[in-house]
């Protein structure tokens, strides 16, 4: 399982003292590229030169416990499904020094034409890679 | 239904050309605070000096085609469901110049006793002010 | 002079209850594109299919007051200088509420080429329209 | 120097591909953040419970060299000047790859009275390790 560390700043925090829930998904996505770019994977194939696109068609996410100012919070990433056209990752976002999950989430990616919009079969590395790294221990998870 | 409007900047686009899936929550939640502020309830209640917060405990959304940088939505906001201590509302994402939907999101908010973290009712007036815009229209909504 | 207004909500205040300060920044870029979008120039110049970017050089504000959380802001905006190959813009936060002026900022923007990263004339009708837009009364703006 | 390493994700980027300048700042406040925590200064004096903010009163960037997404950056961070009631800050983000400064940037911080808005003196304690760091080296800064 791959780990990406945040620290929750002003950035990331509202005028109650905790993580404004968007940001939630904003470090999702920076751990998810972290994690792609680990496996070699690049999101060149997202620019706008390229003929498809990766959008995210679903997320969500539930939040157990408030993330607070100042805490350092590791985001655990998981993949839950691979299919012909899309995958499913997982997150858990975990306090550092309390030991303790504060958040869950999870996103269905899929690959499209740019211009008809349709689904297309994902790359074989790519899709190779992602089911090699699938995972059934999260199980709790509600994706 | 209460109508936010906001363009696709860079502020909330990609290398794609497309919306950054966490601005969609941003909004939502720009149209929230403009929606409770009209109806007369501040956030102040989440403010730090308060005894209580009020998160967001489930957030999700679809994304039905993509948000291009430069396109005006207007987000439509609407009560699905009120509790003793919870409610739930629906927003909808349109394009103003193609009369389509984008996007569809939801959010569950609590409301916590601060130090304890266990929920507590909705205050009297705000639960009659939401209970007084609950819409069943929007019924294709999965939430 | 060209005016936006954005709410100061959750997604742009801190745990201080006020604008964290690189909001100022996304809002002031929000208020250049609708401005551009207005003059019927769209940023489609700087999309990565083109062989020009339009940079913000340099960037700079001023915070006289916070700027707190609900708070409506209008930002005014005015051209301060158009020279062969960039502008400056300077943008006013002033309450709506209070009609005090609590933030001033600039940019300085450049046409260059994406490849050789040389600076590039404006288009001709963009410099005409910046021009015609330039204005000295804002006179004690530091730019 | 203390030093603090983003990605440039999709989070920070624009459809050109590039940095969007207002994340600049954001990132410079992340580096900020865990340099004061490195030192021992939380941010605690900023919250709202507090009789004290601590804001940002000026920031400026120069860019010189576009971040492209996906690239690391690496942003140091020098003390330039400590007053009796402020002090100023100096950023420069590198290239881990390339080596070179894509941008610097400053902010003058001032300590002022939460109810009254008066310059207030900086703790003895933060104000003798901002001295303890203050840096001559990186003179070509425009600060």
């Amino acid at each position: 399982m791959f780990t990406y560390r945040f620290r929750a700043g002003l950035s990331s925090t509202d005028p109650a003292g905790i993580l404004f829930y968007p940001e939630l998904f904003r470090h999702a996505h920076d751990a998810y590229e972290g994690w792609m770019s680990a496996m070699g994977h690049g999101l060149d194939i997202v620019l706008a030169e390229s003929q498809v696109l990766l959008p995210i068609v679903h997320a969500e996410a539930d939040f157990r416990a408030p993330i607070r100012h100042g805490e350092v919070i590791a985001v655990g990433l998981a993949v839950k499904n691979v299919g012909h056209t899309s995958y499913t990752l997982a997150y858990t976002f975990r306090s550092e020094s309390e030991d303790d999950v504060r958040a869950r989430a999870s996103t269905v990616h899929v690959l499209v034409d740019r211009k008809t919009g349709r689904a297309r079969p994902l790359p074989d590395e790519l899709r190779a890679d992602l089911l090699a790294r699938i995972s059934h221990q999260d199980s709790e998870f509600p994706v």
